[in-house]
């Protein structure tokens, strides 16, 4: 058996999520579908880690077994004729037999992305909030400096939670203000992405940081709340839950010891 | 009466187009039912030019005449509130009587969106034609500088044009490269956009340019031919007509004497 690791993006608008549900029209589904008109056998897809609905992947990787002998370099081309538009497999790679997308990570990045034009960019409206009052970018910048480390990350995960811990370490918290699209910038206005990078992700943690961060940006709450807001433990301290087409998440990574070099297939694939 | 310009961007994917139509469903349909709703009588607008199904813009201007005295700077956020969202109104002024969108203009500029990633880029899919290939950047660049000035344009419009005149001048013609989204570039790869600013341009124009050029980056014709095809004014001698979705209608140009200030407006509104 091979274990065949994806480098994957998909627009995340017209899909349920990432993971397979009893509905369908899941990225899964539409993963496991291509693979199984390639192979003409079914074949089990794990992902890095599910998406909400909405929710779009630059950089998602899955992994499943298979005993195809297809070579590696074919893989890409040969998914990509078998999947719709808004799904593209960017990269495949041979990975160790014990390779898995999502137990083998250890890092993910995630974007969200705000625009705060009085009127939203007709090209980017699907991938970015539109937030029509000018923002402190320098209030909200100064509170996401609380949020890196490792933490109880608590109030900002859904109560419903299962997840045995809620201790994550934050390695990177920005916020980059990108020029206006229109020409005619203007104070707190324009686009703004905030980059996550941390070790794992909790269930809406990149969803809700980013709604208490608006509501900092607001001017609703002030910078240095963010640290109380952390450490109460309490989902009902922080802002609420960003909307999901905000969000991408844009890459996962692996250890040295799992040689996942997505650059050097790009490469030899050509 | 007042005239009243308003600078739109639209998506063009879902539409028939621009200009109004028997079958329904353009842009200028849902400007003027959008003004119909606002006011309770049907005004008719005038757009700078027509735009294709499938082709975009980010400042296309419109025009149009009215009794209303709702004050200038509540146009946009009311006229916003009654359009769907792949339709933006981002400022309107108010013009001297004679002001016409499509006799006033002076200068256009379009940009024509290439992708030549092996696979595309999900999140620009819409506004760029997706050519898999590695294209000749250099070359389509020297080619370029032959279309400069003023030229009779017949190679490059349609053969039922009705234009009494194909006698236009391109004041700019280039190509920009973009760097690769995915950070795995490579020579030829990324998108690249030809931005062409000219007096006016016939039907087809930019697109016949596009494929043409699409020609010369793959190799299948020298840069030194441009000028030979230009000279023949003859549509067979020019490349195929490229797809109308990578085609945005940037900005339009109107004298000092108009007064025209999108800038001043934007801000004004605020």
């Amino acid at each position: 058996m091979r274990t065949i690791a994806l480098l994957v993006s998909y627009d995340g608008t017209g899909y349920s999520g990432y993971q397979s549900q009893p509905e369908g029209n899941t990225v899964q589904d539409r993963l496991e579908h291509a693979i199984r008109l390639l192979l003409g056998e079914p074949v089990k897809v794990h992902g890095s880690g599910r998406t909400d609905a909405g929710v779009h992947a630059l950089g998602q990787v899955v992994s499943f077994r298979t005993d195809s002998r297809i070579p590696i370099e074919r893989w890409a081309l040969a998914l990509n004729a078998r999947l719709p538009e808004d799904i593209v497999v960017r990269a495949a790679v041979e990975a160790p037999q014990a390779f898995h997308a999502r137990r083998s990570a250890i890092r993910k990045t995630y974007r969200y992305m705000i625009d705060s034009s009085q009127f939203p960019d007709v090209f980017g409206r699907q991938y970015a909030f539109h937030h029509p009052k000018p923002l402190r970018f320098d209030a909200m910048r100064e509170s996401l400096r609380h949020l890196i480390g490792e933490h109880d990350f608590t109030s900002f995960t859904s109560p419903n939670s299962t997840k045995p811990s809620h201790i994550r370490t934050l390695y990177e918290a920005k916020l980059l203000h990108l020029p206006g699209g229109d020409g005619f910038q203007e104070e707190g206005r324009g686009k703004s992405c905030l980059y996550l990078t941390g070790n794992g992700f909790l269930y809406n943690m990149v969803r809700i940081i980013a709604g208490t961060l608006l509501q900092i940006g607001e001017g609703k709450r002030q910078p240095e709340e963010m640290a109380r807001i952390l450490a109460a433990r309490d989902r009902a301290a922080a802002g609420p839950t960003a909307r999901p087409h905000g969000l991408t998440l844009m890459s996962v990574e692996y250890g040295p010891e799992w040689g996942i070099d997505w650059q050097a297939a790009i490469h030899r694939r050509r």
